[in-house]
């Protein structure tokens, strides 16, 4: 073939797969925010089929010469990186069998219906049979592959270049290091009144002041959509199409702003993703690493500051008069920030959230390690919770039924939330020194902030990695100590301890 | 092949073809619903690639001889006649290029797009050239048939069997003589105060009541997801999972209940179907004609009337205190039934509501005649409003551009809207003798009916013609007669004028 035609069976080959990635997106969407219940099986089956028909397609044989031929003549750098980033992610899957993937990609939309059920009823036995097979199809998944290295670090390694299981031994061991002394000092401090964020917020008012939230961030329907879900998401259909979801909560009306802006923080990195990029892997595959870095970055370092709710806030004392007109704003953030022991990962607060994510990380490598099987999990996890934070679930929902990740491909997932949160401190804190975030915030200028990430961050897509980014934007490569300095310094003066 | 490898194949096949229209389906929901304008490039050319794959594996030549052998076999009646069905189906795309195909769905869809702003902008100018791609292109399509018939003919056919021009060209010379006189009659009488329904009915209070509704019509979760649209409509993707959308009206807190009850009567009918049906063509391939007859009872025969009120009035007012405190009920039923020239079909009274269809039975067929081109079509619009109804839009939102059909392929549609407003006279009185529909509304046992319905007319999906349904609930094929009765009794007793 001419190179011509190899780059037309190429780009031919790039459209349709991302015609199929489309669709099941699309689906996938439309299935954990409003699909009816009693259709599930008709549309899953059929979901599966269509994912099979992508996977038979993306792994196509034919394609893998077209790429390695391809690579064999003179291409610009960024399209090189591209079809290099191709095969890579082929060579993952070329040796499974098809039938095999729908299979697993039929037990996992099964699987997550059965969670969601099984989280309502409190149940966890039921889920067992599915989370099992899940995680056999991990181990299945993995074995078709061309390495030598364990399952787990191949797990981690599909969420975020660069990572091993030694990297995140080290990484925890300085988090447990650093934080459970922090978490007891804070706990031995005076702490804030946090009653009030426990009374009851109407629904349609927090809907109400949602509008004002999207409002201030910029995330209009132009390119984005908010629906709701079980367990909040970001779906990427192209640049100009980020879906996002959230949860609301009655009792806690911080909750579904801050779940909110953590998933825009995901949207606006695949919206400002350079155009060169759009429909490309280069623009798809970002890992989740540096992803989740800009959902916590939006979430902690923006949404529970100071400056973001000095604009908010009385608005927010607007529609929530009874509620929070005796709250003066510095309680509210104290109250927002307090640091506690809590059962739930995605309400927890910034310092002891990497201690949950340190929870699921030593159940992930033991599960993958086959010493920890099924039966003993939620024992091992309830286990793990008394002794990194001292308390106890009392409900499945509360404690191993909790996060979606588990029923499907989520599997080495959960370390990127902690190492997201590391490395946005490491990129919060160049910011801060070249431009002035309090200000942006405080006046409604959030898109002063964005255009900050996009130039340093976002555009760059998955075609540098977190290390290159960070090198790029900070000038070193990631260093944790960031991290611990800003929860110390943050939390030891909101709660007076400077 | 043998009969078993024959079976093997056909279901195979229409397996498959499930999943892409399921697929395209839900594809085309989200975009109408919730999907983001900016991206609506990217997400049309790859939906227009994936119809195009749906549309060879549908058909695939090799299928047809499959069919015709199977054909050939000893099959149960049912199944049978579905396969016959399909190619009957088949037959009428099999000529027509892919490619051909590909590009008309990619410009539906762009012209659904153009249409959607060309309203908001009031422009008609802007939409012409896609209004004029749509229609040529629909010519084209029928040119590729192996049929002699008018261009017309066919698209109506296409909508329900067994109508022709002839048949219409009857049906809307009965409507004429019968429905001018009666409008002209009605209008001369006392008329309804309406001025209370023109008040300001804030949107998030109509959507507080329309949970009242759709508990009481049965609509739920499980089964069924009603979202917003600019033009209301049903989608079904299987038995148990129908789509439908509504849409508000600040000025109009009728016109949301009744487009609900509209849409709810489309998705109970797909719902009803006998599941031995389910995923088959004799489930999906209902006819417009039949199925409007079941939105249409819904929405005029059950939800205009006052025993559907009588349950759901003191909640209504309850919702709306300062608008509805005063208007007794039998003052509001006789103002959502008043009859008034208006200039928008979807808010029309039942007895106007036929001559908007009029207009656009004539238009379209002048249109696939030649006679009219779409530079004279605005026109010709207002004109035939003057001469029917005495009325002119001073906006296109308001007359040209109001509906959706004419942006895809809604050519020949319209006519069902009239005729299944005919037969569901002809089925309501049938129903009115064996169950007491006055009594079930009053005391919310909308159950009652939807089971009539659903044994009398819904369990057969497309298995059986509209002519045959109304043979074996009504004893007789359809006889416009009790439409024309229904209309004289019900408006000369409501005006007082028995």
């Amino acid at each position: 073939m001419t190179k011509e035609e190899l780059l037309k069976n190429y780009q031919d080959w790039r459209f349709s797969c991302s015609a199929y990635e489309m669709a099941l997106a699309i689906i996938g969407i439309d299935k954990q925010t409003v699909a009816p219940s009693a259709g599930a099986s008709y549309r899953d089956s059929r979901t599966a089929y269509l994912a099979g028909v992508a996977f038979e397609k993306r792994n196509d044989p034919k394609m893998k010469e077209i790429m390695e031929a391809l690579l064999k003549e003179d291409l610009d750098e960024t399209f090189r990186k591209e079809v290099e980033m191709e095969l890579k992610e082929i060579k993952k899957y070329q040796s499974v069998p098809q039938d095999f993937y729908v299979a697993h990609y039929e037990r996992s939309d099964a699987s997550y219906d059965a969670w969601l059920k099984a989280k309502k009823e409190e149940n966890f036995e039921k889920f067992k049979p599915y989370i099992q097979g899940i995680i056999e199809d991990q181990k299945t998944l993995i074995s078709y592959r061309d390495s030598q290295k364990e399952v787990y670090h191949q797990l981690l390694n599909d969420h975020e270049n660069e990572v091993s299981i030694e990297f995140y031994d080290e990484f925890f061991a300085t988090i447990k290091k650093e934080l459970v002394p922090l978490i007891q000092k804070l706990q031995a401090a005076k702490q804030p009144d946090t009653s009030f964020l426990e009374k009851e917020y109407p629904i349609a008012k927090q809907k109400e002041f949602m509008e004002e939230v999207l409002k201030y961030i910029h995330y209009t329907k132009d390119w984005g959509y908010q629906n709701e879900s079980e367990h909040p998401f970001t779906t990427g259909i192209c640049e100009n199409d980020l879906r996002t979801t959230t949860k609301y909560l009655i009792n806690n009306p911080v909750s579904s702003v801050l779940s909110t802006v953590h998933e825009c923080g995901h949207a606006y990195f695949e919206h400002n993703v350079h155009p060169k990029f759009d429909g490309t892997i280069l623009a798809k595959n970002i890992k989740m690493g540096i992803h989740e870095s800009q959902s916590r970055l939006l979430e902690n370092y923006l949404g529970r500051s100071e400056a973001f709710w000095q604009y908010l806030y009385p608005k927010f004392q607007e529609i929530f008069p009874e509620q929070l007109k005796e709250v003066p704003l510095k309680q509210f953030i104290w109250a927002i920030n307090r640091v506690k022991p809590s059962l739930v990962r995605t309400e927890a607060d910034e310092v002891t959230y990497p201690l949950h994510i340190l929870i699921r990380y030593e159940l992930e490598k033991e599960i993958f390690s086959n010493r920890l099987n099924v039966d003993e999990l939620e024992q091992a996890w309830n286990a793990k919770y008394q002794e990194y934070l001292g308390i106890h679930a009392d409900k499945p929902s509360e404690g191993i039924l909790q996060d979606v990740h588990w029923s499907g491909d989520g599997y080495g997932y959960f370390p990127t939330y902690a190492l997201g949160s590391a490395i946005s401190a490491q990129i919060f804190h160049t910011m801060e020194q070249q431009i002035d975030v309090t200000e942006a915030l405080r006046t409604g200028h959030f898109e002063i902030i964005m255009n900050w990430l996009k130039e340093n961050v976002h555009q760059y897509g998955a075609s540098l990695s977190f290390q290159e980014i960070l090198e790029k934007c900070t000038g070193e490569r990631f260093n944790i100590q960031y991290y611990i300095d800003y929860l110390k310094i943050k939390f030891n003066h909101l709660y007076d301890l400077d």
